[in-house]
Protein backbone atom coordinates (compact mmCIF):
# COMPACT_ATOMS: atom_id res chain seq x y z
CA UNK A 1 0.00 0.00 0.00
CA UNK A 2 1.79 2.91 -1.24
CA UNK A 3 0.92 6.35 -0.87
CA UNK A 4 1.56 7.18 -4.33
CA UNK A 5 -0.76 4.27 -5.77
CA UNK A 6 -2.91 5.53 -8.43
CA UNK A 7 -5.14 2.60 -8.20
CA UNK A 8 -8.27 3.24 -6.16
CA UNK A 9 -8.22 -0.09 -4.31
CA UNK A 10 -5.19 -1.50 -2.06
CA UNK A 11 -4.76 -5.01 -0.66
CA UNK A 12 -3.90 -5.20 2.85
CA UNK A 13 -3.22 -8.07 5.64
CA UNK A 14 -6.17 -7.57 7.99
CA UNK A 15 -7.31 -9.87 10.97
CA UNK A 16 -11.08 -11.00 10.78
CA UNK A 17 -12.61 -11.77 13.57
CA UNK A 18 -15.73 -14.44 13.46
CA UNK A 19 -17.02 -15.09 16.81
CA UNK A 20 -13.91 -14.48 18.66
CA UNK A 21 -11.94 -16.63 16.31
CA UNK A 22 -9.18 -14.38 14.56
CA UNK A 23 -8.04 -15.41 11.13
CA UNK A 24 -5.45 -13.52 9.06
CA UNK A 25 -6.56 -12.72 4.94
CA UNK A 26 -6.01 -10.21 2.50
CA UNK A 27 -8.40 -7.78 2.00
CA UNK A 28 -9.12 -4.89 0.04
CA UNK A 29 -9.98 -1.50 0.95
CA UNK A 30 -10.44 1.87 -0.65
CA UNK A 31 -7.34 4.25 -1.50
CA UNK A 32 -7.53 7.66 0.09
CA UNK A 33 -4.92 10.04 -0.89
CA UNK A 34 -4.57 13.70 -1.22
CA UNK A 35 -4.96 15.62 -4.00
CA UNK A 36 -3.95 19.52 -4.61
CA UNK A 37 -5.74 21.58 -7.04
CA UNK A 38 -4.03 24.36 -8.62
CA UNK A 39 -5.20 26.79 -11.42
CA UNK A 40 -2.87 28.54 -13.95
CA UNK A 41 -5.29 31.79 -14.89
CA UNK A 42 -3.94 34.39 -17.54
CA UNK A 43 -3.09 37.87 -16.15
CA UNK A 44 -4.56 40.90 -17.44
CA UNK A 45 -0.94 41.93 -18.51
CA UNK A 46 0.10 39.12 -20.10
CA UNK A 47 1.78 36.00 -18.76
CA UNK A 48 -0.10 33.24 -16.09
CA UNK A 49 -0.41 32.77 -12.84
CA UNK A 50 -0.31 29.84 -10.70
CA UNK A 51 -2.69 29.74 -7.69
CA UNK A 52 -2.76 27.11 -4.97
CA UNK A 53 -6.94 26.60 -4.69
CA UNK A 54 -7.52 23.13 -2.90
CA UNK A 55 -6.24 19.71 -1.23
CA UNK A 56 -9.14 17.27 -1.18
CA UNK A 57 -8.91 13.61 0.43
CA UNK A 58 -9.40 11.31 -2.49
CA UNK A 59 -9.34 8.27 -4.36
CA UNK A 60 -6.93 8.18 -6.94
CA UNK A 61 -8.33 7.75 -10.70
CA UNK A 62 -10.48 10.31 -12.86
CA UNK A 63 -8.02 13.10 -11.48
CA UNK A 64 -8.20 15.46 -13.85
CA UNK A 65 -12.67 15.37 -13.60
CA UNK A 66 -12.20 15.74 -10.04
CA UNK A 67 -10.15 18.90 -10.10
CA UNK A 68 -12.31 20.62 -13.35
CA UNK A 69 -15.61 19.75 -11.41
CA UNK A 70 -14.20 21.35 -8.68
CA UNK A 71 -13.13 24.25 -10.40
CA UNK A 72 -16.22 24.74 -11.48
CA UNK A 73 -18.61 23.58 -8.39
CA UNK A 74 -17.06 25.77 -5.99
CA UNK A 75 -17.60 28.28 -8.37
CA UNK A 76 -13.57 29.09 -8.49
CA UNK A 77 -13.93 29.01 -12.40
CA UNK A 78 -17.02 31.04 -13.62
CA UNK A 79 -16.98 29.39 -17.36
CA UNK A 80 -16.49 25.80 -17.32
CA UNK A 81 -15.68 25.80 -20.67
CA UNK A 82 -12.55 28.11 -19.72
CA UNK A 83 -10.78 25.18 -18.55
CA UNK A 84 -8.70 24.21 -20.83
CA UNK A 85 -5.72 21.32 -20.41
CA UNK A 86 -5.11 19.46 -16.91
CA UNK A 87 -1.90 17.89 -16.25
CA UNK A 88 -0.08 16.06 -13.52
CA UNK A 89 2.69 18.27 -11.64
CA UNK A 90 5.83 18.01 -13.97
CA UNK A 91 8.32 17.21 -11.38
CA UNK A 92 9.44 13.46 -10.89
CA UNK A 93 8.89 13.16 -7.84
CA UNK A 94 6.61 10.97 -5.71
CA UNK A 95 3.69 13.19 -5.70
CA UNK A 96 3.17 13.91 -8.91
CA UNK A 97 0.36 12.00 -9.60
CA UNK A 98 -1.33 14.00 -6.11
CA UNK A 99 -0.64 17.70 -7.62
CA UNK A 100 -2.96 18.46 -10.47
CA UNK A 101 -2.81 21.71 -12.43
CA UNK A 102 -5.79 23.21 -14.50
CA UNK A 103 -4.62 25.72 -16.70
CA UNK A 104 -7.52 28.30 -18.10
CA UNK A 105 -7.19 29.29 -22.08
CA UNK A 106 -8.62 32.71 -21.61
CA UNK A 107 -8.71 36.04 -18.65
CA UNK A 108 -11.66 36.62 -16.76
CA UNK A 109 -12.84 33.26 -15.90
CA UNK A 110 -11.24 32.78 -12.45
CA UNK A 111 -12.96 34.09 -9.16
CA UNK A 112 -10.29 34.88 -7.08
CA UNK A 113 -12.79 36.04 -4.34
CA UNK A 114 -13.62 32.47 -4.20
CA UNK A 115 -10.14 31.56 -2.91
CA UNK A 116 -10.74 34.13 0.03
CA UNK A 117 -14.54 32.96 0.39
CA UNK A 118 -13.02 29.22 0.85
CA UNK A 119 -10.77 30.99 3.22
CA UNK A 120 -13.34 29.09 5.66
CA UNK A 121 -12.89 25.37 5.52
CA UNK A 122 -15.70 22.80 6.83
CA UNK A 123 -14.80 19.95 8.65
CA UNK A 124 -17.60 17.52 6.77
CA UNK A 125 -18.91 19.14 3.86
CA UNK A 126 -18.07 22.39 2.37
CA UNK A 127 -16.95 26.48 2.09
CA UNK A 128 -18.40 28.71 3.45
CA UNK A 129 -19.31 32.21 1.91
CA UNK A 130 -22.10 29.87 0.49
CA UNK A 131 -23.66 28.64 3.34
CA UNK A 132 -26.53 30.28 2.51
CA UNK A 133 -29.17 29.37 -0.25
CA UNK A 134 -28.64 33.08 -1.04
CA UNK A 135 -25.15 32.50 -1.94
CA UNK A 136 -25.74 29.85 -4.23
CA UNK A 137 -27.39 32.05 -6.42
CA UNK A 138 -24.87 34.72 -6.02
CA UNK A 139 -22.35 32.03 -7.89
CA UNK A 140 -24.80 32.01 -10.63
CA UNK A 141 -27.15 29.00 -9.86
CA UNK A 142 -30.34 29.66 -11.36
CA UNK A 143 -34.05 27.84 -10.59
CA UNK A 144 -34.45 24.86 -13.21
CA UNK A 145 -37.12 25.57 -15.42
CA UNK A 146 -40.39 22.77 -15.65
CA UNK A 147 -40.29 19.45 -17.46
CA UNK A 148 -36.73 19.65 -18.02
CA UNK A 149 -35.91 16.11 -18.10
CA UNK A 150 -38.68 13.62 -16.75
CA UNK A 151 -38.49 9.76 -15.91
CA UNK A 152 -40.66 7.37 -15.63
CA UNK A 153 -41.68 5.75 -12.01
CA UNK A 154 -40.22 2.03 -12.47
CA UNK A 155 -36.53 4.08 -13.82
CA UNK A 156 -36.34 5.58 -10.41
CA UNK A 157 -36.76 2.34 -8.27
CA UNK A 158 -34.30 0.92 -10.79
CA UNK A 159 -31.73 3.39 -10.26
CA UNK A 160 -29.81 2.18 -7.12
CA UNK A 161 -29.21 -1.46 -8.27
CA UNK A 162 -28.62 0.21 -12.05
CA UNK A 163 -25.62 2.56 -10.04
CA UNK A 164 -24.40 -0.50 -7.72
CA UNK A 165 -23.98 -2.61 -10.88
CA UNK A 166 -21.74 -0.40 -11.93
CA UNK A 167 -19.68 0.10 -8.94
CA UNK A 168 -16.44 -1.75 -9.25
CA UNK A 169 -14.84 -0.91 -6.15
CA UNK A 170 -17.12 -0.91 -4.23
CA UNK A 171 -17.43 -4.49 -4.50
CA UNK A 172 -13.79 -5.49 -3.41
CA UNK A 173 -14.02 -3.11 -0.71
CA UNK A 174 -17.17 -2.11 0.61
CA UNK A 175 -16.02 1.32 1.29
CA UNK A 176 -16.41 3.72 -1.28
CA UNK A 177 -18.84 6.19 -2.61
CA UNK A 178 -20.38 6.20 -6.22
CA UNK A 179 -22.22 8.90 -8.16
CA UNK A 180 -23.74 8.41 -11.90
CA UNK A 181 -25.72 10.32 -14.83
CA UNK A 182 -29.15 9.09 -15.96
CA UNK A 183 -30.95 10.33 -18.85
CA UNK A 184 -34.64 10.23 -19.77
CA UNK A 185 -35.01 6.53 -20.22
CA UNK A 186 -33.27 5.74 -16.25
CA UNK A 187 -30.20 4.30 -17.92
CA UNK A 188 -27.16 5.25 -15.74
CA UNK A 189 -24.72 6.64 -18.43
CA UNK A 190 -21.52 7.28 -16.56
CA UNK A 191 -20.11 6.33 -12.95
CA UNK A 192 -18.05 7.86 -10.79
CA UNK A 193 -16.54 6.19 -7.37
CA UNK A 194 -14.67 7.95 -4.63
CA UNK A 195 -14.16 7.58 -1.39
CA UNK A 196 -15.62 11.31 -0.81
CA UNK A 197 -19.30 11.86 -1.44
CA UNK A 198 -19.00 15.25 -2.80
CA UNK A 199 -15.66 14.18 -4.96
CA UNK A 200 -17.83 11.28 -6.70
CA UNK A 201 -20.31 14.02 -7.50
CA UNK A 202 -17.36 16.36 -8.65
CA UNK A 203 -16.04 13.62 -10.91
CA UNK A 204 -19.21 13.24 -13.02
CA UNK A 205 -19.94 17.41 -13.42
CA UNK A 206 -16.30 17.12 -14.41
CA UNK A 207 -16.37 14.72 -16.76
CA UNK A 208 -19.21 16.59 -18.77
CA UNK A 209 -16.63 19.47 -18.07
CA UNK A 210 -14.20 17.80 -20.13
CA UNK A 211 -16.54 16.98 -22.89
CA UNK A 212 -17.88 20.46 -22.77
CA UNK A 213 -21.43 18.83 -22.58
CA UNK A 214 -22.60 21.85 -19.62
CA UNK A 215 -25.30 23.00 -18.41
CA UNK A 216 -26.48 19.01 -17.90
CA UNK A 217 -29.84 20.01 -18.14
CA UNK A 218 -30.63 16.61 -20.02
CA UNK A 219 -29.42 14.09 -16.99
CA UNK A 220 -30.10 13.05 -13.55
CA UNK A 221 -27.91 12.35 -10.82
CA UNK A 222 -28.13 8.96 -8.54
CA UNK A 223 -25.98 9.13 -5.17
CA UNK A 224 -25.32 6.08 -3.27
CA UNK A 225 -25.64 8.37 0.04
CA UNK A 226 -27.34 10.84 1.45
CA UNK A 227 -28.13 14.17 -0.03
CA UNK A 228 -26.61 17.32 1.52
CA UNK A 229 -27.20 20.91 0.49
CA UNK A 230 -23.53 20.15 -0.85
CA UNK A 231 -24.41 17.62 -3.22
CA UNK A 232 -27.68 19.74 -3.95
CA UNK A 233 -25.60 22.67 -4.67
CA UNK A 234 -23.12 20.93 -7.04
CA UNK A 235 -25.84 19.67 -8.94
CA UNK A 236 -27.24 22.82 -9.42
CA UNK A 237 -24.38 24.33 -10.61
CA UNK A 238 -24.19 21.84 -13.03
CA UNK A 239 -27.76 22.26 -14.31
CA UNK A 240 -29.18 18.66 -13.32
CA UNK A 241 -32.92 19.03 -12.80
CA UNK A 242 -33.30 15.98 -10.23
CA UNK A 243 -31.25 14.26 -8.42
CA UNK A 244 -31.90 10.91 -6.59
CA UNK A 245 -30.15 9.59 -3.76
CA UNK A 246 -30.17 6.08 -2.18
CA UNK A 247 -30.09 7.79 1.64
CA UNK A 248 -31.96 10.68 3.37
CA UNK A 249 -31.73 13.90 2.53
CA UNK A 250 -30.88 16.94 5.01
CA UNK A 251 -33.10 19.56 5.94
CA UNK A 252 -31.33 22.03 3.79
CA UNK A 253 -31.10 19.78 0.62
CA UNK A 254 -34.59 19.79 0.63
CA UNK A 255 -34.86 23.66 1.12
CA UNK A 256 -32.49 23.89 -2.02
CA UNK A 257 -34.27 21.90 -4.12
CA UNK A 258 -37.56 23.50 -3.65
CA UNK A 259 -36.24 26.75 -4.12
CA UNK A 260 -34.27 25.99 -7.00
CA UNK A 261 -37.07 23.80 -8.65
CA UNK A 262 -35.32 20.87 -8.80
CA UNK A 263 -36.72 17.32 -8.17
CA UNK A 264 -35.44 15.58 -5.10
CA UNK A 265 -35.67 12.02 -4.10
CA UNK A 266 -34.70 9.61 -1.30
CA UNK A 267 -34.58 6.48 0.09
CA UNK A 268 -34.85 5.29 -3.50
CA UNK A 269 -35.40 1.38 -3.11
CA UNK A 270 -36.81 -1.12 -5.69
CA UNK A 271 -40.39 -1.08 -4.76
CA UNK A 272 -40.36 2.98 -3.68
CA UNK A 273 -38.37 6.31 -2.48
CA UNK A 274 -39.96 9.58 -1.17
CA UNK A 275 -40.06 12.93 -3.28
CA UNK A 276 -38.80 15.30 -1.59
CA UNK A 277 -39.61 18.35 -4.97
CA UNK A 278 -40.39 18.05 -7.79
CA UNK A 279 -42.72 15.03 -8.18
CA UNK A 280 -43.97 16.69 -11.29
CA UNK A 281 -40.91 14.80 -13.40
CA UNK A 282 -41.13 11.64 -12.49
CA UNK A 283 -43.93 10.07 -14.88
CA UNK A 284 -46.41 7.21 -14.01
CA UNK A 285 -47.54 8.07 -10.52
CA UNK A 286 -50.89 7.43 -9.28
CA UNK A 287 -52.60 9.43 -6.62
CA UNK A 288 -53.06 7.45 -3.20
CA UNK A 289 -57.09 7.27 -3.37
CA UNK A 290 -59.67 9.44 -4.93
CA UNK A 291 -61.26 11.04 -1.90
CA UNK A 292 -57.66 11.46 -0.07
CA UNK A 293 -56.97 14.67 -1.58
CA UNK A 294 -53.15 15.32 -2.16
CA UNK A 295 -51.54 18.51 -0.74
CA UNK A 296 -49.17 20.36 -2.69
CA UNK A 297 -45.28 19.46 -1.91
CA UNK B 1 -38.60 24.68 8.85
CA UNK B 2 -36.81 27.87 9.65
CA UNK B 3 -32.72 27.99 9.11
CA UNK B 4 -32.67 28.78 12.50
CA UNK B 5 -34.21 25.99 14.07
CA UNK B 6 -31.83 24.72 17.00
CA UNK B 7 -33.82 21.37 16.73
CA UNK B 8 -32.18 18.55 15.23
CA UNK B 9 -34.63 16.97 13.45
CA UNK B 10 -37.56 18.85 11.11
CA UNK B 11 -40.69 17.79 10.15
CA UNK B 12 -41.33 18.27 6.33
CA UNK B 13 -43.89 17.23 3.63
CA UNK B 14 -43.05 14.38 1.95
CA UNK B 15 -44.72 11.98 -1.41
CA UNK B 16 -43.99 8.35 -0.47
CA UNK B 17 -43.85 6.52 -3.20
CA UNK B 18 -44.94 2.90 -3.19
CA UNK B 19 -45.80 0.71 -6.54
CA UNK B 20 -46.40 3.87 -8.01
CA UNK B 21 -48.60 5.28 -5.74
CA UNK B 22 -48.01 8.93 -4.36
CA UNK B 23 -48.95 9.38 -0.88
CA UNK B 24 -48.53 12.49 1.19
CA UNK B 25 -47.43 11.96 4.42
CA UNK B 26 -45.49 14.39 7.23
CA UNK B 27 -41.73 13.40 7.88
CA UNK B 28 -38.74 13.75 9.97
CA UNK B 29 -35.22 14.96 8.24
CA UNK B 30 -32.42 15.81 9.92
CA UNK B 31 -31.24 19.36 10.25
CA UNK B 32 -28.70 20.71 8.37
CA UNK B 33 -26.94 24.16 8.95
CA UNK B 34 -24.04 26.08 8.96
CA UNK B 35 -22.38 26.98 12.20
CA UNK B 36 -19.56 29.62 11.79
CA UNK B 37 -16.62 29.45 14.98
CA UNK B 38 -14.38 32.25 15.76
CA UNK B 39 -11.95 32.31 18.68
CA UNK B 40 -11.03 35.28 20.70
CA UNK B 41 -7.66 34.80 21.82
CA UNK B 42 -5.89 37.31 23.59
CA UNK B 43 -2.93 39.40 21.64
CA UNK B 44 0.56 39.28 23.31
CA UNK B 45 0.73 43.34 23.88
CA UNK B 46 -2.97 43.38 26.33
CA UNK B 47 -6.48 43.00 25.00
CA UNK B 48 -7.89 40.44 22.46
CA UNK B 49 -8.44 39.92 18.82
CA UNK B 50 -11.34 37.78 17.09
CA UNK B 51 -10.37 35.51 14.31
CA UNK B 52 -12.59 33.98 12.06
CA UNK B 53 -11.45 29.97 12.17
CA UNK B 54 -14.52 28.35 9.57
CA UNK B 55 -17.54 27.69 8.65
CA UNK B 56 -19.29 24.05 8.81
CA UNK B 57 -22.51 22.30 8.19
CA UNK B 58 -23.80 21.10 10.91
CA UNK B 59 -26.98 19.80 12.84
CA UNK B 60 -27.94 21.79 15.84
CA UNK B 61 -27.19 20.98 19.20
CA UNK B 62 -23.71 20.82 21.24
CA UNK B 63 -22.41 23.78 19.52
CA UNK B 64 -20.17 24.72 22.03
CA UNK B 65 -18.70 21.11 22.01
CA UNK B 66 -18.50 20.92 18.52
CA UNK B 67 -16.68 24.19 18.70
CA UNK B 68 -14.57 23.06 21.14
CA UNK B 69 -13.58 19.90 19.38
CA UNK B 70 -13.13 21.15 15.69
CA UNK B 71 -10.79 23.93 17.48
CA UNK B 72 -8.66 21.38 19.04
CA UNK B 73 -9.01 18.30 16.57
CA UNK B 74 -7.91 20.89 13.77
CA UNK B 75 -4.87 22.19 15.35
CA UNK B 76 -5.85 25.68 15.91
CA UNK B 77 -5.79 25.33 19.41
CA UNK B 78 -2.90 23.82 20.73
CA UNK B 79 -4.20 23.78 24.14
CA UNK B 80 -7.48 21.98 24.98
CA UNK B 81 -7.65 23.48 28.68
CA UNK B 82 -6.99 27.20 27.30
CA UNK B 83 -10.74 26.88 25.78
CA UNK B 84 -12.42 29.54 28.18
CA UNK B 85 -15.58 30.72 27.96
CA UNK B 86 -18.07 29.81 24.43
CA UNK B 87 -21.06 31.83 23.50
CA UNK B 88 -23.17 32.86 20.98
CA UNK B 89 -22.81 35.80 18.70
CA UNK B 90 -25.21 38.22 20.83
CA UNK B 91 -26.85 40.60 18.09
CA UNK B 92 -30.31 39.76 18.61
CA UNK B 93 -30.65 38.66 14.46
CA UNK B 94 -31.49 34.92 13.33
CA UNK B 95 -28.45 33.72 12.51
CA UNK B 96 -27.57 34.08 16.57
CA UNK B 97 -27.06 30.57 17.43
CA UNK B 98 -25.40 29.96 14.30
CA UNK B 99 -22.28 31.65 15.63
CA UNK B 100 -20.18 30.74 18.29
CA UNK B 101 -17.27 31.91 19.58
CA UNK B 102 -14.75 30.30 22.00
CA UNK B 103 -12.47 32.98 23.98
CA UNK B 104 -8.84 31.36 25.21
CA UNK B 105 -8.09 32.03 28.63
CA UNK B 106 -4.24 32.69 28.21
CA UNK B 107 -2.43 33.83 25.34
CA UNK B 108 -0.04 31.57 23.44
CA UNK B 109 -2.52 28.88 23.01
CA UNK B 110 -3.78 29.54 19.08
CA UNK B 111 -1.83 28.50 16.17
CA UNK B 112 -2.29 31.21 13.84
CA UNK B 113 -0.57 29.48 11.27
CA UNK B 114 -3.12 26.73 10.87
CA UNK B 115 -5.90 29.57 9.31
CA UNK B 116 -3.03 29.09 6.76
CA UNK B 117 -2.60 25.71 6.38
CA UNK B 118 -6.79 25.82 6.43
CA UNK B 119 -6.27 28.06 3.15
CA UNK B 120 -6.58 25.12 1.65
CA UNK B 121 -10.11 23.36 1.86
CA UNK B 122 -11.35 20.11 0.41
CA UNK B 123 -14.94 19.56 -0.62
CA UNK B 124 -15.13 16.33 2.31
CA UNK B 125 -13.19 15.50 4.43
CA UNK B 126 -10.32 18.00 5.70
CA UNK B 127 -7.91 20.72 5.48
CA UNK B 128 -4.31 20.74 3.85
CA UNK B 129 -1.27 20.87 5.59
CA UNK B 130 -2.40 17.83 7.53
CA UNK B 131 -2.69 15.69 4.25
CA UNK B 132 0.23 13.77 5.56
CA UNK B 133 0.80 11.54 8.27
CA UNK B 134 4.26 13.60 9.06
CA UNK B 135 2.19 16.74 8.88
CA UNK B 136 0.08 15.18 11.99
CA UNK B 137 2.49 14.57 14.30
CA UNK B 138 4.03 18.65 13.46
CA UNK B 139 0.36 19.13 14.76
CA UNK B 140 1.51 16.83 17.94
CA UNK B 141 0.36 13.92 17.57
CA UNK B 142 2.49 11.06 18.91
CA UNK B 143 2.14 7.32 18.90
CA UNK B 144 -0.17 5.88 21.70
CA UNK B 145 2.14 3.34 23.71
CA UNK B 146 1.52 -0.13 24.12
CA UNK B 147 -1.87 -1.50 26.51
CA UNK B 148 -3.90 1.17 27.29
CA UNK B 149 -7.14 0.63 27.28
CA UNK B 150 -8.40 -2.92 26.63
CA UNK B 151 -11.78 -4.66 25.57
CA UNK B 152 -13.01 -7.53 25.34
CA UNK B 153 -14.29 -9.06 22.08
CA UNK B 154 -17.87 -9.41 22.85
CA UNK B 155 -18.14 -6.08 23.75
CA UNK B 156 -16.25 -5.17 20.45
CA UNK B 157 -18.95 -6.87 18.68
CA UNK B 158 -22.00 -4.74 21.28
CA UNK B 159 -20.68 -1.51 20.29
CA UNK B 160 -22.93 -0.38 16.92
CA UNK B 161 -25.97 -1.88 19.16
CA UNK B 162 -25.02 0.21 22.18
CA UNK B 163 -24.30 3.77 19.92
CA UNK B 164 -27.47 2.62 17.54
CA UNK B 165 -29.44 2.29 20.56
CA UNK B 166 -28.78 5.66 21.54
CA UNK B 167 -29.24 7.56 18.70
CA UNK B 168 -32.49 9.58 19.15
CA UNK B 169 -32.26 11.37 15.92
CA UNK B 170 -31.48 8.45 13.58
CA UNK B 171 -34.27 6.83 14.94
CA UNK B 172 -36.77 9.39 13.40
CA UNK B 173 -34.98 10.49 10.02
CA UNK B 174 -32.58 7.43 9.07
CA UNK B 175 -30.18 10.35 7.90
CA UNK B 176 -27.37 11.10 10.50
CA UNK B 177 -24.53 9.73 11.74
CA UNK B 178 -23.14 9.22 15.51
CA UNK B 179 -20.09 9.15 17.21
CA UNK B 180 -18.94 7.39 21.07
CA UNK B 181 -17.42 6.96 23.58
CA UNK B 182 -16.76 3.64 25.49
CA UNK B 183 -14.47 2.18 28.56
CA UNK B 184 -12.61 -0.82 29.15
CA UNK B 185 -16.19 -2.33 29.78
CA UNK B 186 -17.58 -1.58 26.64
CA UNK B 187 -20.30 0.63 27.95
CA UNK B 188 -20.88 3.52 25.18
CA UNK B 189 -21.16 6.45 27.70
CA UNK B 190 -21.45 9.21 25.56
CA UNK B 191 -22.96 9.95 21.90
CA UNK B 192 -23.37 12.56 19.69
CA UNK B 193 -25.15 12.82 16.44
CA UNK B 194 -24.60 15.16 13.46
CA UNK B 195 -25.24 14.77 9.34
CA UNK B 196 -21.14 15.28 9.54
CA UNK B 197 -19.33 12.01 10.39
CA UNK B 198 -16.42 14.31 11.41
CA UNK B 199 -18.80 16.64 13.04
CA UNK B 200 -19.82 14.26 15.42
CA UNK B 201 -16.57 13.05 16.50
CA UNK B 202 -15.72 16.71 17.29
CA UNK B 203 -18.34 17.17 19.32
CA UNK B 204 -17.55 14.09 21.35
CA UNK B 205 -14.02 15.12 21.40
CA UNK B 206 -15.08 18.68 22.47
CA UNK B 207 -17.34 17.05 25.25
CA UNK B 208 -13.92 16.13 27.06
CA UNK B 209 -12.36 19.61 26.41
CA UNK B 210 -15.41 21.03 28.53
CA UNK B 211 -14.91 18.10 31.00
CA UNK B 212 -11.19 19.07 31.16
CA UNK B 213 -10.74 14.83 30.66
CA UNK B 214 -8.33 15.20 27.48
CA UNK B 215 -5.83 13.34 26.64
CA UNK B 216 -8.40 10.57 26.28
CA UNK B 217 -6.07 7.40 26.78
CA UNK B 218 -9.46 5.63 28.84
CA UNK B 219 -11.76 5.62 26.22
CA UNK B 220 -12.74 3.93 22.63
CA UNK B 221 -13.98 6.11 19.48
CA UNK B 222 -17.43 3.82 18.15
CA UNK B 223 -18.70 5.76 14.79
CA UNK B 224 -21.41 4.84 12.89
CA UNK B 225 -20.01 5.09 9.70
CA UNK B 226 -16.72 4.55 7.79
CA UNK B 227 -13.06 5.20 9.19
CA UNK B 228 -11.51 7.90 6.91
CA UNK B 229 -7.68 9.50 7.16
CA UNK B 230 -9.48 12.54 9.33
CA UNK B 231 -11.31 10.42 11.76
CA UNK B 232 -8.33 8.67 12.61
CA UNK B 233 -6.84 11.97 13.23
CA UNK B 234 -8.76 13.35 15.39
CA UNK B 235 -8.84 10.57 17.45
CA UNK B 236 -5.26 10.51 17.46
CA UNK B 237 -5.13 14.46 18.66
CA UNK B 238 -7.70 13.00 21.18
CA UNK B 239 -5.98 10.47 22.48
CA UNK B 240 -8.01 7.42 22.12
CA UNK B 241 -5.82 4.07 21.86
CA UNK B 242 -8.99 2.51 19.62
CA UNK B 243 -11.66 3.48 16.75
CA UNK B 244 -14.07 0.58 15.92
CA UNK B 245 -16.60 1.88 12.80
CA UNK B 246 -19.72 0.21 11.20
CA UNK B 247 -18.43 0.43 7.99
CA UNK B 248 -14.95 0.37 5.85
CA UNK B 249 -12.11 1.83 6.67
CA UNK B 250 -9.80 3.95 3.84
CA UNK B 251 -6.03 2.87 3.41
CA UNK B 252 -5.05 6.17 4.67
CA UNK B 253 -7.01 4.97 8.31
CA UNK B 254 -5.45 1.91 8.17
CA UNK B 255 -1.78 3.78 7.77
CA UNK B 256 -2.50 6.27 10.41
CA UNK B 257 -3.85 3.27 12.90
CA UNK B 258 -0.39 1.50 12.43
CA UNK B 259 1.72 4.33 12.64
CA UNK B 260 0.08 5.79 15.56
CA UNK B 261 0.10 2.37 17.45
CA UNK B 262 -3.99 2.60 17.31
CA UNK B 263 -6.24 -0.60 17.10
CA UNK B 264 -8.59 0.17 14.07
CA UNK B 265 -11.57 -2.22 13.74
CA UNK B 266 -13.96 -2.12 10.61
CA UNK B 267 -17.22 -3.70 9.57
CA UNK B 268 -18.33 -4.21 13.45
CA UNK B 269 -20.94 -6.78 13.54
CA UNK B 270 -22.77 -8.60 16.07
CA UNK B 271 -20.87 -11.74 14.92
CA UNK B 272 -17.44 -10.34 14.30
CA UNK B 273 -15.25 -7.56 12.84
CA UNK B 274 -11.60 -7.11 10.91
CA UNK B 275 -8.94 -5.61 13.00
CA UNK B 276 -6.79 -3.45 10.77
CA UNK B 277 -4.20 -2.58 13.28
CA UNK B 278 -3.40 -3.57 16.88
CA UNK B 279 -5.49 -6.54 18.05
CA UNK B 280 -3.46 -6.80 20.86
CA UNK B 281 -5.99 -4.63 22.29
CA UNK B 282 -9.21 -6.85 21.99
CA UNK B 283 -9.24 -9.46 24.50
CA UNK B 284 -10.33 -13.28 24.52
CA UNK B 285 -9.80 -13.80 20.99
CA UNK B 286 -8.43 -17.17 19.86
CA UNK B 287 -5.93 -18.24 17.03
CA UNK B 288 -7.67 -19.43 13.84
CA UNK B 289 -6.59 -22.82 14.22
CA UNK B 290 -3.04 -24.40 15.87
CA UNK B 291 -1.49 -25.22 12.88
CA UNK B 292 -2.41 -22.43 10.98
CA UNK B 293 0.65 -19.73 11.31
CA UNK B 294 -0.81 -16.15 11.93
CA UNK B 295 1.21 -14.46 10.44
CA UNK B 296 1.81 -10.47 12.12
CA UNK B 297 -0.14 -7.81 10.98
Amino acid sequence: MTTTSRRAAARIRVEMVRNARRTPRKDAVAVEEPMEVRLEAPEPGGGAREHPVSVTMRTPGDDFELAAGFLFTEGVVTDPHAIGDLRYCQKADPQEYNVVTAGLNRPGAFDAASLTRNFYVTSSCGVCGKASLESVEVMGCQAVPDGTLEVGDADVRALPERLRSTQRVFDRTGGIHAAGLFGVGGQVTLVREDVGRHNAVDKVVGALVLRRELPGSRYGLVVSGRSSFEILQKAAMAGFPMVVAVGAPSSLAVSFARRFNMTLVGFAKPDGYNVYSGPERIRGLREAGADEPTPAL
